[in-house]
């Protein structure tokens, strides 16, 4: 086997965990110099390869790719950038062939949702049909949840921990005041097509009358009266009542209830989330104080919560990545294999990227509530073990340490330029 | 010196690190059983009192009142309640009076900001004035910062670091996207009327280029001009631009502008707070991409990343609080006094209840930039300390495990019911 070196890239929205695949797969690498040379990082995502603007990930010591397993957020830069089909836009594919030509690329090596599962498979049909041959093995990453094959994707696990922390800890703050201030609290969370983020709130909810009391899934369309009515049943059987609201919750028009808020005096959209929308609608009818919050970017950055088992899987999958392309398995995705609940196992396993392209997993209908507002055992059962444990960052004056890397460029070799 | 029973209450926005005052304060009563009989705790704060609706503390375990140490929110309620002038309610006083006589209670901690620091002040009066001296004692705790003498509140240093943290993970997030998607990331912080909390996100950067890269203060009227100016060199300069504004700002008309946004179609207040409202305005003028996050009840009942120096100094505020109680110390409330800022040293002091009711402490000038964006190096010196050290809570399953206690009532003594 000749010696050559592997190209790195990180897609999509970024998590609290990709770097730590980033570093598994970089720290396994390293330690396989005979077969891949250096690491090239493609300098926000696939944007870096089609324009040669590469990172040489050898210039940064151990210490700083040790650190990636810490650090949120795309070490690289990560890109919104979905390439077409190969028919669509050869001229694309092509060039990724010919820069990886240039650089000697014989790995390539994509961390991301769906859509980058089916680029890493794109890129490795084209280069054996222009015969440049180059292993391809995709990365799963997305908070989403929603890659097939795999039991969970890595991200998930870490925004699932922050969400169902958060939403136990608002909880009791609401059950302090709700005597005589606020008793409504509204948490939005990502997922704008499945349920999986909002459903890791219903974690927190241990026994009878724990918080959230309710969840609103994008799976189950929004019947307002029905809502409104549980959420006076909490209110007078608890004292207050907890919400965890997905982005996507539609109206039975089927528009986004986000959306449908209507529009201010200079005529913009509503401005705010659903959880503002969804507040408003109680205070309506029921006169109740509430407050509500919006995590965003919070969420899927919270690496000072994250899951342990969530880091873990990154890792692992990182250096699954390496360990496969080095057997020669071409076009393949390593997986995460759940072996059994209780006591929490799983090891690696491996899927074909033309199984998992493009192949949205939505969340089963039996992790639903029969009313629609909560989740069941069996999903507690999935979901539980994702959470699992902590794995802090290390302090310095209060503030977690996150690595900054110095991202230096390779020479480029090529003349010609290619505009995005 | 007779034995007597203590009363204790929680009071107004709940915090982390309110039940570690309580923990101090509890633990501590309980080495004195020969001069404090029993820890009674009001429902609901003060609340509790006025209606006779006393929690006996005695029947929680010793391992249940260690575990307030590490459990955010109030533990026995808390109330939005702020009794009248003496003059003009002399009844309630007149019934707080009575029913501390019933219970005989000696000793009256009262666990809040600058209002319950009057009411505590007041008790003293009244109880002196009704021939029925009672030693009262305040226990500072505002998320806000704003009371005077102290050298800061319990329950500030953990939401500042919450903030600290949030802003650099959000912007480590941001910063990774902001090649292709977003380039603005804005997160709407409390304080209404003092820029405590927003100016502890300043914290987040430590050198040239960290985020947050603006701030923006209650205390410094909104310039849109120059704001939306500085958001564009960011961008330009650092390729995004990552925002903390406190939901307390005005513009120059002095509205807030959370609530200069507009009406929607139904004629209801903008719902939203003013984090969508920046947001909007920089795409307006600039185009970017952003998102933003309205972190509400989770900044301030994040125990799982509470400041140690924050729970530390909540704790020793309710032991130092019986201390001086034992000692006769009458109408005062323990304070912190910082003794060196590096390292950093303090200790507990104490003051007089008249001249901390009802005054509030604002963010001196030379705590901002001259450009109204940033803290200066001398706010830096003030806050660092603070959000310093970790203190996590213990961990099941993947959560944080906090304690809800039995609040088991006491017998009620008095025939007489009291309304609210």
């Amino acid at each position: 086997m000749t010696k050559r070196n592997a190209f790195y890239a990180q897609s999509g929205g970024v998590t609290a965990v990709i770097n730590a695949s980033a570093c598994g797969l970089i720290e396994t690498a390293r330690k396989h110099k005979n077969k891949i040379g250096k690491v090239y990082a493609g300098r926000n995502g696939i944007i870096g390869a089609l324009t040669e603007d590469l990172i040489d990930t050898s210039k940064e010591t151990a210490r700083s790719i040790a650190a990636l397993r810490h650090t949120p957020s795309g070490a690289f830069g990560s890109c919104r950038y979905k390439l077409k089909g190969l028919e669509e836009d050869k001229a694309q594919y092509e060039r990724l062939i010919e820069v990886f030509k240039a650089h000697d690329i014989g790995y390539f090596f994509y961390n991301g949702g769906g859509d980058s599962q089916d680029t890493a498979n794109k890129v490795s049909q084209i280069g054996a049909k222009l015969g440049y041959p180059i292993t391809c093995v995709g990365i799963p990453k997305t908070v989403d949840n929603d890659l097939p094959i795999t039991d969970n994707c890595p991200g998930f696990g870490s925004v699932a921990k922050y969400v169902a922390v958060s939403i136990r800890e608002a909880a009791f703050d609401v059950a302090s005041m709700a005597k005589t201030s606020t008793k409504i609290f509204v948490m939005e969370v990502m997922g704008r097509h499945a349920g999986w983020i909002a459903a890791a709130g219903g974690l927190a909810a241990e026994k009878k009358g724990d918080a959230p009391h309710i969840i609103l899934f994008p799976e189950i369309v929004f019947d307002k009266a029905a809502f409104l009515k549980r959420v006076d049943q909490c209110v007078k059987k608890y004292g207050y009542c907890a919400i965890v609201v997905s982005e996507g919750i539609k109206n039975p028009e089927g528009q986004f209830l986000a959306e449908a808020g209507g529009r201010d005096s200079f005529g913009h959209a509503q401005l705010g989330g659903v959880a503002p929308v969804v507040a408003q609608m109680i205070k309506d009818e029921h006169g109740y104080k509430y407050h509500w919050a919006v995590a965003d970017y919070l969420q899927r950055a919270a690496r000072h919560i994250a899951s342990k088992t969530d880091v873990e899987q990154a890792y692992a999958l990182g250096k699954a990545a390496v360990q496969l392309a080095l057997k020669g398995q071409n076009a393949v995705m390593p997986t995460i294999v759940r072996k059994s609940n209780k006591p929490y196992k799983w090891t690696t396993g491996v899927a074909k990227l033309s199984a998992v392209a493009n192949v949205e997993k939505m969340m089963p209908k039996n992790y639903i509530t029969k009313d629609g507002f909560g989740i069941t055992e069996r999903c507690r059962t999935y979901l539980q073990p994702l959470i699992k444990g902590e794995d802090y960052p290390p302090y310095k004056n209060g503030l977690p340490q996150y690595v900054v890397l110095k991202n230096v460029a390779v020479p480029k070799k090529l003349k010609k330029k290619f505009t995005i």
